[in-house]
């Protein structure tokens, strides 16, 4: 029987000898490339903790200990020996334990996480709730390299390295965030890494030092002035130690032994201790340690040949990309900037084809947006590209620094709407409706492939503040466009107008980016059950074409919007606004998220689940209607 | 005739002798203090960095090259030498000249600033357009060492440091943000600053170090070692090294020729320099150097005693502090959390009171709501408190780390709504409308300081996240609440009926937190004028208290809303969310401000041009009424 079958709980680990520990890293290992095969997921991250993972459950007292892991989606090693190994086959799936730490699935899970830099506020959080309650226990962060540049991660080693509070953050050194890791801090852990010397050189020097006499006060600042010196000729530990943090390491975070023994250094040490530990993404699969950023999150794929199961095929992100591409040929103005997520929003043939024309600069979306702003102000055509859930972390830099001084930066959001399985940390709800909110912005979304591409085109000419939001995934294989008018600032377009004399009853549906296709479907049906419909894709939701939906809305008697957001704020919101400000007489139906987070599942049990997929949609008219009809 | 009012533009500055700059600066020096004494300001930042913007545009060649003013309230200087010294006058005022640097008023001023932070990313972002342009300029930011500790600042650092782009950093380091400094990296500083023996020593190892002769790789690399661990007995400058910046300084900031000097030097080098200047807040004028935190932002003032002219009321933020103090005395689980504005959102005395209880993390708003998540889920109960455009800095922490998991986090929501002289960067325009698309989120504003106190103890006991907003300034001189209702989750109050059966028309007012004094004024002159009016407090824009709305609005011919805010998404949005909704028969009329940045002006110069004030708004509904009643 495997030793994985066995553990229930981290006290399950800690009862096993070294060489039973490192049996059952072996399991997990083989257990996560089997899973993540078959669901999808996140796969090299969590390869290369498992030592880690194991270790820190090992030596702090789980769940009295706290361990908040930074981003969260690689904690499937952490689920696997706090009690979900069973549940593994349901990772990421409606109903199925989640991809990210969930307070709501277990105590050993202590704050959500999904986002990136958070682990060390609330870690200093924690802890300080500890110290003021007189309460004892350990405090552990685990944050990546790549998370560590996320200004947030900076503020609260700032704030904690003040702080003498007991607090243990382990850097997972991996050299990757999503891409490949930038950045100053990036080039300085390479220093650290490849110092050989360390080890043997810091016992000696440890020993040496340690034997210096002690004598009056301004000598001993001055020894400690030189060791602190001496340390650094061996290892360039300084920017944790400036920030107030003891260092420890590095270790190799794929030797438990190695691990537990510093960890266990470090709950002797007073104040915030940082331990470096380094790993290797992928680690033991070999198609995912050649190509971590590949195998970051993956979907099914064959064991043996790491092949995707699925075909691959286009997707927003990709077209996206490729209209960058053609676009920047022709016009050497244009920059693409991203915050470490250049290979998933498409940008990683730009990159090659316009090594200096792309600026990733790591996981700061807030940087991000302002150094376009300063691209933009001095005369570039900066084009942003980040998910829509991040730019949550950027709204004040839209706000106060691109739109303020009407700047033409050009916000492409991905991810927006539903994403399915990574759930509702990551979910693109609330973009249109916070962006709507933003003075001097113009807000699009495009209806598919096509239009995407006119309508980047469009925005970096138009010399303003722009936002493009669209889905995950690809076009609709059910509906396609084959006109394509041109994009012209507030225009909406009326795409189909079935109107016969005989019906009685008719229905304008104004729909926006992805959600036109599902406009047209629900038309279908509702032609189907003679009912007249006009459809309309709104193409911008700011500046909303008010014209051209008043004359719809007077022209029918039920208006229904559809758009892949929450409901309220975006385009259902305006339109009723519409109809209150010009006292339109109408029936109104807005089809949207709820006001709550939407939880994980694939994009199509979600759509089902909220009502939000054709059949739902039309039936929930069609009752309406025949409702009325009845009353009247 | 004074040097001053012979400046023109900078280049009148450059034609200056050593000696005539001191004067100048002199001159300047006492003209902020005349101008700031009578229209209010930023006094304290200004007087620190008189000789370091002389020394900037003498050494630079403005407007071709680019300075960059972090935060930006620290530019009267610039403003003077730079044309703008015969408007000073007008500083703040409407129609005036801007409090900050603005595009739109001079060519020297070459980014929008208000917000902290964003000078690097900004600087970056300018000189990465200006190399693939390939022209030839200059780009110097200037940023506090608190500015220093924003998360986006410490962003751009490390995006900077790896960049190999000509970037000039000057870091104004004065100890303070605008309330005393915090961190690890102020810590760092001062270790910088009290080393004294640094200029000689650092000139004596240059000049040895400089003499090692180069041979072979491995020794060059180990010699390179060497200089840096010894240059680091001397000067611990590595933060920033680590970063990849080099590092020149500390030079004293009260020195105009020294600081050009080491100016003048880190234009021959290359890649991203950080020039550390040394400046004392208030240099020059005693009050201030003795109070920095008093006089960073002021109202007028007598010259001679530093004495505030405006008798100083209370206000909300005041009114706040001490009911924390009341709260926090019976509940030991209440802490107060901000983001360096412990006095100005009244915290003052409760530091005092409760030194351990409170944490002021320094200009980190990201940082400073998670890591009140974290406490909030360790049982604390944390009330954070921040200005509203600076929660626009903290958006995804509130939807991500503290409202996906409905944790009690109370976040006060300081100069909500319009601010006044501080303009556009400053209006809190936007906080009900982007909080409002938050799922699990309460939302309240009080209408007076009784019902703030009522709010705040309701909320800390409500166990989930909830937002309370209220303004800048205190309560309304022309009205008085006798009355106060219990606060109870979703409950809006009906304050005042007159109903009169001759009356033929009747209107409901609803108002929420400052906006309901101005209801009741805008009923008494509807009474006036013989029209029946109800006027409701919404007290809880979300959840909001349908049932009493829909019944008010039922029973009357005309509907209004009043808001402190953009008038999209908040109250009004709402309200006729549940008109359209519910089908309900009423004209509606909704008060907030348009979708633009609202500029600077006193708060009532910008009601009154915003249609806002009691006059406009009543004066509005009357003409609405009889327009109505004449189409009849």
């Amino acid at each position: 029987m495997a030793i994985i079958e066995n553990i229930q709980t981290p006290e399950d680990v800690r009862k096993l000898t070294e060489d039973e520990k490192k049996i059952l890293g072996e399991e997990i290992r083989n257990s996560i490339i089997e899973t993540v095969s078959q669901t999808g997921g996140h796969l090299a991250s969590n390869l290369g903790v498992v030592e880690l993972t194991i270790a820190l459950h090992s030596i702090f007292n789980t769940p009295e200990d706290k361990i908040i892991w930074d981003v969260g989606h690689q904690t499937y090693v952490h689920k696997m020996i706090t009690g979900r190994y069973n549940k593994m086959e349901t990772l990421r799936k409606l109903n199925g334990i989640a991809g990210f730490p969930k307070t709501t699935e277990s105590q050993y899970d202590t704050f959500n996480t999904g986002h990136s830099s958070t682990s060390i506020s609330a870690a200093l959080g924690m802890a300080r709730a500890r110290d003021l309650k007189k309460e004892n226990y350990y405090v552990v962060a685990v944050i990546g390299d790549g998370a560590l540049t996320g200004g947030m991660a900076l503020e609260a080693l700032n704030d904690a390295g003040s702080s003498h509070t007991n607090l243990i953050v382990i850097l997972n050194d991996n050299e990757m965030s999503i891409g490949k890791n930038v950045g100053g801090i990036s080039h300085f852990l390479t220093r650290v890494r490849t110092r050989k010397l360390y080890n043997k050189s810091n016992r000696y020097i440890k020993r040496t030092v340690s034997k210096i006499p002690k004598i009056g006060n301004g000598i001993i600042r001055f020894v400690r002035r030189v060791k602190y010196s001496i340390k650094q000729l061996i290892i360039p530990n300084m920017l944790f130690e400036d920030f107030g943090f003891k260092y420890l390491g590095p270790v190799d975070g794929h030797n438990i032994e190695d691990i537990e023994e510093i960890l266990k250094k470090a709950k002797d040490l007073e104040g915030p201790i940082l331990i470096h530990v380094l790993t290797k993404k992928g680690k033991g699969y070999e198609p995912a340690e050649l190509n971590p950023d590949k195998y970051h999150s993956t979907s099914a794929f064959e064991i043996e040949t790491g092949k995707s199961k699925k075909p691959k095929k286009d997707d927003y992100s990709k077209i996206f990309g490729k209209k960058m591409i053609e676009l920047a040929k022709k016009d050497e103005k244009i920059v693409a900037i991203t915050a470490a997520m250049a290979d998933g929003t498409g940008l990683g043939e730009f990159a090659k084809e316009f090594p200096k024309r792309i600026f990733d600069v790591g996981i700061a979306e807030q940087h991000s947006l302002t150094m376009a702003a300063g691209m933009a102000i001095s005369g570039l055509k900066p084009v942003v590209s980040i998910y829509s859930s991040f730019y949550q972390r950027g709204y004040d830099q839209v706000i106060h620094d691109i739109c303020m001084q009407n700047l033409p930066v050009v916000m492409c959001v991905d991810r927006a709407g539903i994403v399915g399985n990574d759930g509702e940390t990551h979910q693109g709800m609330f973009d249109m409706a916070f962006f709507n909110v933003v003075p001097n912005i113009t807000i699009m979304a495009p209806k598919d492939f096509k239009e995407l591409e006119d309508m980047l085109e469009f925005a970096i000419y138009l010399n303003k503040p722009v936002v493009i939001r669209y889905p995950r995934g690809g076009e609709s294989n059910n509906v396609s466009f084959t006109i394509h008018k041109k994009v012209e600032l507030g225009n909406a377009e009326i795409i189909q107008s079935v109107i016969s004399t005989e019906n009685q009853k008719s229905v304008c549906i104004i729909g926006i980016g992805k959600m036109v296709t599902r406009a047209m479907e629900v038309a279908k049906i509702l032609n189907d059950n003679n009912i007249d419909t006009q459809v309309i894709n709104a193409r911008f939701l700011k500046p909303l074409d008010e014209n051209t939906i008043k004359e719809a809305i007077e022209n029918t008697d039920y208006c229904i919007t559809i758009e892949d957001g929450c409901e309220f704020g975006g385009l259902g919101t305006v339109v009723k606004d519409i109809i209150i400000n010009n006292s339109l007489e109408t029936n109104v139906e807005t089809f949207g998220y709820p006001d709550e987070y939407i939880k994980h599942g694939s994009v199509e049990e979600l759509e089902k689940l909220y009502g939000m997929n054709t059949e739902s949609i039309a039936k929930n008219i069609l009752e309406k209607i025949r409702k009325e009809e009845i009353c009247k």
